[in-house]
């Protein structure tokens, strides 16, 4: 057991960390699951929590109009470095997703706080709101707004329950004509760095507790509407009906082979879907479904977008269906920046451990904070890949690491090289 | 114009239909749609407004504990024939649906309740209110509860609420003990007919506005439940997925395939589909659907079925899913009484229209009223054989037809021929 290296007490970090995992994921809209969505009451509830944490650990704190937390350590330079992640959840989640980076990101802003050094810049820890898109079509609009990218179009899109964001942010007791005075000036941005879980199979794979990000996939997203018409299931013949479920199910079948023969990193998923009327003996008149589409080759991720369009439309006129295709979401691949990569995989090297170098599958925070800066992702092991499910798993051990790498990484942070 | 045939005002006949039609149209759960489900406060409405008709027509109301409305016409014998049809609905429905057939039985009573004269039998007309399974798996539970054939299993079944039909009976203000007291005895009920629009094409296709039933298809209903993995959408590849949804969707054109390539009457069909957990950067963990089968081919039936079953088999071990399959409902095909067809086809004959025959492609309380005594069936054109839609319609001078029928066939009813 390496209990301290390099003067970090890797256990401690680790179960100071599981035990703020814990509390953090005891905060819930139900009872049984976790499921913490942007601007709800929950959301308020763990906010409140992690500014709590930031207090204890000696830094100011601030909340924006998107409710970001954000907890401030001076330094003697104007200019800041940025660690954060978010705090919402997909539906029925893993306790460890986003709610670790921002603990991560505390637990180490705490180290200098009480170290009584000053470091030569500012650390700001985050915590977004908005990074999971369960509630919004759109994601990413509390660290596009910190980014200085937000865009207003967005305040007037509805959630499922038909609640604009502008209607939430004002819900949650803020005002939405504020959401400009969350962005940072960029003179006073040094780097953006995020601590995350992996989420994927690799650094299991390769028996190591950190991974250095090197780039965050391209993402694609549709929503694709299917229009039939509804008919008596008994009484309709099969050549003259127009089933928009069935014609749905030809569409997931089209991406899912398109992915797949591509035999490359590209995925491509459909996690939500609704049929209308919905009723057992009625032939389906309207299906909704999402595509997501991922790789780190935005070349490869648009031509199958472009294959998945044409097929889709293909499909819809031989069934005679109507067809409403949407992009809602293009995010081109995000590349870490090279100085931020290297101090990540210094500083685990620093406690003995191998940086695995790889790339991202889920998009992150990062994404927009690029927008506004240089960014860069330390990646920690979590059980089987396994996320965006309750069996999702970091061992308290990992997260030492993680921790202690992170503040390594602040130790040896060149402000000059970011000049 | 044929205004008048045989004595029978056919348009005045209509347009009383088409006002009641409307009346009982008006009752729905919302505002926007029709829907109006078994043992709902909107049951209980409209179970009202028949019972008002009834009265005013004349007949004894009574109501079992399944909350089946009937109205007595006393005779000179003990036995009585059975006039009935259903008043519940599908989600966003049409008008005509069962409630047509109620009112064509209570305007056919009321014609013989207010012509003093006494038939040799009695006549009761039912509206019950559990036709299309839009509650509760189980469906046709209160034409079973009169017929005599309730399975006290159907008692514990739970609604997608979670609210099963004993506790929905109570809320309705009945007694789950007393659904055994709605049976006919046997030697009591000598017919039961039914007067319903077609859902189907054929009628208008033939230019005829009433046709005569042969026979009720057969169905079958599966329940599927595909189990796979959720995960994140970005980080888990493609051939490590357990994807729940696209494995539903191979099985869901799998179905369509084979009634297809059947080039027979048999039609698959599946109308409602759930999707866990739903969200669309989630690789989906569990998905539930219902698929519906049927064919007046017994045997075509049970082929497809087996090699559905089989066929989804194949496809869960192939991606390595879970599959819970149950055959929830599995309905013979249903004879129609050959007395009772041609006397529905006299009556047409002496209206001086050409009965057509035909299959019931959709299922009816007949179904279950066939195990207590022979059924017949009278169907009535409507516009596109659209239905379980909005856009269902039949105009106020085919529903005239259809009620003089039933007047003409009650006329000239047997009762000797049913000893």
């Amino acid at each position: 057991m390496a209990a301290a290296i390099a003067n970090l007490d890797i256990e401690s970090l680790g179960n100071q960390a599981e035990e703020m995992v814990q509390a953090l994921g005891a905060i819930s809209a139900e009872p049984g699951r976790l499921v913490r969505l942007f601007l709800t009451p929950e959301h308020r509830r763990a906010a409140d929590l992690v500014a709590g944490w930031m207090q204890q650990s000696g830094l100011v704190v601030s909340e924006d109009a998107l409710g970001t937390v954000r907890g401030r350590l001076g330094g003697t330079g104007k200019r800041r470095l940025l660690i954060g992640s978010h705090i919402d959840t997909v539906i029925d989640a893993g306790k460890y997703d986003g709610n670790f980076g921002v603990i991560a990101g505390i637990v180490a802003a705490s180290y200098f706080a009480r170290g009584g050094r000053d470091l030569p810049f500012g650390i700001d820890v985050l915590a977004f709101g908005d990074e999971e898109g369960s509630r919004y079509a759109t994601t990413l609009s509390s660290s596009a707004a910190v980014a200085g990218v937000f865009d207003v179009n967005w305040l007037t899109q509805p959630d499922r329950d038909g609640v604009t964001l502008e209607d939430a942010i004002r819900a949650y007791g803020k005002n939405p004509d504020e959401v400009r005075a969350a962005a940072y000036r960029r003179e006073e941005a040094l780097a953006y760095v995020e601590v995350h879980i992996e989420q994927g199979p690799v650094l299991e794979t390769r028996d190591q507790p950190l991974g250095v990000v090197t780039a965050i996939v391209g993402q694609t997203y549709f929503n694709v509407e299917v229009t039939g018409e509804a008919g008596h299931a008994g009484t309709v013949p099969m050549t003259l009906r127009r089933d928009a479920l069935a014609g749905a199910a030809e569409m997931i079948q089209l991406a899912e082979n398109l992915a797949r023969e591509n035999h490359t990193d590209v995925v491509a998923t459909v996690g939500r879907l609704s049929v209308q009327p919905n009723a057992s003996n009625v032939i389906p008149a309207r299906v909704e479904f999402v595509l997501d589409l991922r790789s780190t080759s935005d070349s490869k991720r648009h031509a199958i977008a472009e294959q998945f369009c044409s097929g889709i439309r293909a499909i819809a006129e031989r069934r005679h269906l109507g067809l409403n295709l949407a992009q809602t979401r293009n995010a081109e691949t995000t590349l870490c920046d090279p100085r931020l990569q290297e101090g990540f995989a210094s500083a685990v090297r620093s406690l003995e451990r191998e940086p695995v170098l790889l790339g991202s599958g889920a998009g992150h925070d990062g994404q927009a904070m690029a927008r506004l800066c240089p960014i860069g992702m330390l990646f920690v092991r979590c059980r089987g890949g396994i996320s965006h499910n309750p069996m999702e798993y970091t061992s308290p051990r990992d997260m030492g690491f993680a921790i202690a790498a992170l503040i390594r990484f602040i130790e040896r942070f060149d402000v000059e090289a970011f000049g």
